[in-house]
């Protein structure tokens, strides 16, 4: 299906090269302040063109409320909104109507529905990200009254990497630089890698980091809507993601629990903790620390660069792409990663208010 | 919420220390025959007290069909079952009606819920994986018909790591050692690992790694239950989770597409791809390769050492567990990620009959 | 599926001549006082063999609960309970094993799913509505806290109708006949008239009237959920009911606007209504006054006189039922039709509570 | 929340006033030949201003696709749609920022939302369902492709009735008059009614039938989405619908049992049955008879003569509706009600087609 969430629910449509994308975002509370102008400006940090690491491609992505705004304040009834896609030129695709991208979803796509819209990909082209920081924005909107905020940053590009843990970082530089990476002098490294891997036609890989704080203690279901779980089915739903893990993810499994446990002690009349290797998450539920998760991304499929493959029919060709493709998903990726952990975040936010019935806040 | 999946639904209840645990299958096929053995079986895979490397609890873990099952077949009507908590030794677990385990759930619990059965971590337990080890050999039965089949192994123990890809290894032998290792040197240096720090009453963590083989082509929705989406829920919704990847995952954020992507060729009139670095699933969507993924641990957080924590009302004390535990979940785990494996793949495979209506099969 | 509701959300299972039927409460909120007693008195309401206008199958309906309840209070955890199957004469139903008794669920079942456990109905038997009942108790103890109230009487039975409104009855009465009729000479008629059905080997259809008091106003959603639309589909879940309608209901297809919209007053200060046609739900949301409503139950299709009809290798047979039977399902649905309608109104008022993110309580 | 069925689902947005409704069919059934001409059809039979016999305000209704359909079929992704607004003259409601309308929902939307857009009722305007009409079109063509028909006929006005069963009428003749009725004399009487109310500035209730051909034995679950839940749960969930009843509905509380059931035999090697009391639904699943229900709806709130009433302060004050309303909801009604049915059968459709997964067709 092509919703998302419980109470807040997120549906997107649109393909690459149709008229629009667009979504509907269902069971977002009323009465929050609309600032348009907070949604535009993370339109445009997602948006392409926007700097030599990305594709060429210019679309103003400029966002048409149409439902769920009244003189300004959301009503609790559906927020529509269409991205029409102007700079369409489909007459690159051509080429794409029967020929199989390799690492792309054009064959799974004729397998599973026996007929697919094949110009830019689709339904399954990146373009579908535009709505999820929309409604990522929005979601934000939200979670800044409740004092919760949420960033992402670039921590790595192929081999470049930053080693340290956010807390070492001013994440207030991230934007300051076209990779989205608060380490300037690594920027600067990642920004000549993606421009080196764009001359030879390639594509290289990264993975994004994102914080979120403010998160009250309480938040996900104990089971199988685990906040880590809902974390985890947002990104893996991100286009080229492979990986995510959270706290210190996968470097815990090296580890004892002697040396990983987060120790609790009383902070001033406050219950704390001397570590965060949990991430913010303990049995699914936030602790009231810092949440903190990566993401891993694949280089993109599509390369300027010729490659074997087959037709539909089965015969064998060679393609080489045309159009116009990032080199590196990853600056890109930033706001996508903050919108759908902003959606979660605010859906889960809901369903616990909903829990405590006999509690008056 | 407690369940989870969309047309095959499982619904999970039951704390550690209370009457039983148990679970409700609903939405799973009529007409197939339960294989109790079968079920036993893999129930005994996971079953605390099995060898030296895991917890002495000691559990029959037998599972008690209450429902959805005539003559020996499923009716299509749901399936409950529950299996009795024998061995408690809720006497172990009084200091922890009050003083927070460090890294466990107590503490966010007591703020979510205000209320909290402390018992052996009450909901919060692992032993709720029990219940999903059946469902999961119920769901193995149903997808055995149509020739798919889930294994998984134990891939790392602490810094003992299987290096090479799962091709490389024998699978059958998984079994044939009590880490579900299938190298069996790998298998005795994690061994040794475990009782060593079995040893220090300290922790280790590990990784699962699991293959799903026979999958058609077209499962999996194109945007938010992207097959891997899907699997990612189910892992992180594992207790001791804290991190998923599919195919090359964090590796492929290293690479280039060139070096990445997987080439198409016609293998004597079947479409086929050179390398499977996506792990089977393009798009969120199975291509009918090998799907494969890990699954990280972190190391149990009930150690035999003492800590220093804080209790409910913020005063700061000293915790030695008494109880018994796993000194690493890993080996116990590899059935559990087979399980939740198997119930979404079948998920998936039933969703996608739905789709295509007007076509026969 | 076997699940019902969205927040708070029950999950059913089991079969009328199997181990056992129960069910899984979850989403039920924490640190609720579960009053046992209450729930045994609900039970004892709707249990078979309760007076001679009911069957005769005595089972005690005695509820095991298995989870989710800690030192008395409710842990915000799946409450699941079983209740097991004791009185089973399963000897009555072998001639049901391949012949359809008309107006029965078995020919459905046998198409649909190809195998069917045909003892007693099966999982189609309304001892399901057991389950219901007890889960409903659970959700009037939450409600009460609310100060919400939920009563449902017999009002009609055959031809024998309470033609006035519910407010012109002592609903307090209630209980104090068999048929569960507040007008104690209408009662009286009811019950003779069941009785002699009863003799004639017949059954009778009637309706059951339900009003629930003190729903603040604003649960429901505006387009597909809204409160009528929930407790619709509630109440035609339930076994042989045929229809439903709140307010003037069918009523007011006959009526005129200017007849039949409810003015509003000021009521020394308090926005009030002249009348409540619109049965406490104006646009699908409850506006403040009682919510009523009519369900309308068909006579029990087993009679105890012969019929004919086909097996299920379309062989024509006369089939006569043994076994035992209600003559009229009405006075045992009463707590059915309550129990429904209560899960309904919790689950609204609980999802209600996540709308307003930005009011303080 | 807005939207509506599980695996076939459509979300709707749109207020009265503001720039366009729409919606997002998502899980409609790839390949299918998207008729835009029939679709068309279909919008103009609920189009405002087609007749004397309903509301002056003229709309289009123009149906513009977004997205899921390519070269004239669909492709598995969501289809949206978006009807533009424009007749609108919102000047007419500007009384109606803070006087609540009786028996509308303007005060519980109040209540509910704290912010409301007033303009023709903003969400809560009849002027939604214009969007159903469409994904409901849609739902018919997939339908029409395994013989099944959705026909619905107006069956009642104020106190003029059809009182035979459907089957004695020759529902082909529906379209021939403005009000939808099969029986032309009833039909003029019907016309006379409506004029005759909308002289005096009021408005009139009736009832809709609906009768669904060709749906083959084993669509609906069997407890929780019977089909006959799911179909009152549709209609219930159209604006001013205060009740649903199916087979013989409200009537069989009168009967006996012995009366009506339906009894089985053998049609020339075919189990059918006598008669359809049960009007297709046997256990909430379809038996392969034809599928008949009733659905009432309230006189339209809006009248033209004056009504005391009070504003969001409480004062009280006295209204006259402006605008340009409906008489009398029914005619229009009809496509609605047959959309929400054609929504409800594809989707337990597409349900059956994944449970039997062992068996082939």
């Amino acid at each position: 299906m092509n919703s998302f969430g419980t109470l807040l629910r997120l549906t997107t449509f649109g393909e690459s090269h149709g008229e629009a994308i667009g979504g509907v975002l269902d069971g977002y509370p009323s009465g929050i302040v609309i600032d348009e102008e907070f949604v535009r400006a993370e339109m445009q940090r997602r948006r392409p063109g926007q700097s030599a690491v990305t594709t060429s491609r210019n679309e103003a992505d400029e966002v048409h409320f149409l439902s769920g705004v009244f003189e300004g304040r959301s009503t609790g009834t559906p927020i529509a909104f269409v991205i029409y896609n102007t700079n369409n030129r489909s007459g690159d695709y051509g080429n794409l109507r029967t020929a199989y991208r390799p690492s792309h979803a054009d064959y799974v796509y004729d397998m599973k529905y026996g007929v697919r819209d094949h110009r830019g990909g689709g339904r399954s082209s990146a373009r579908e990200t535009a709505v999820r920081v929309c409604a990522g924005a929005l979601a934000k909107l939200a979670l800044q009254q409740s004092g919760i905020s949420v960033q992402a940053y670039t921590s790595q590009v192929g081999n470049i990497v930053l080693e340290k843990p956010y807390t070492a970082y001013n994440l207030a530089l991230t934007e300051s630089n076209v990779v989205r990476c608060p380490d300037s002098g690594k920027a600067a490294e990642m920004e000549q890698l993606i421009l080196s891997v764009k001359r030879d036609g390639d594509t290289v890989g990264g993975v994004v980091t994102c914080v979120v704080k403010g998160v009250p203690v309480g938040l996900g279901e104990p089971l199988y809507n685990k906040l880590s779980a809902s974390l985890a089915s947002a990104m893996l739903s991100i286009n080229a993601v492979k990986g995510f893990d959270y706290g210190n993810g996968f470097e815990a499994a090296y580890g004892r629990g002697s040396q990983q446990n987060d120790i609790f002690y009383n902070n001033n009349g406050k219950i704390a903790t001397r570590t965060n290797n949990s991430g913010g998450i303990q049995g699914g539920i936030s602790n009231g620390n810092d949440i903190y998760f990566r993401v891993a991304f694949k280089p993109v499929a599509t390369i300027l660069v010729e490659q074997p493959t087959v037709t539909s029919a089965g015969d064998e060709t060679v393609l080489q792409a045309r159009g116009r493709h990032d080199p590196c998903v990853v600056p890109r990726a930033v706001p996508v990663v903050e919108a759908m952990a902003a959606l979660v975040v605010l859906d889960h936010y809901m369903m616990q208010r909903a829990r405590r019935i006999s509690e008056k806040e």
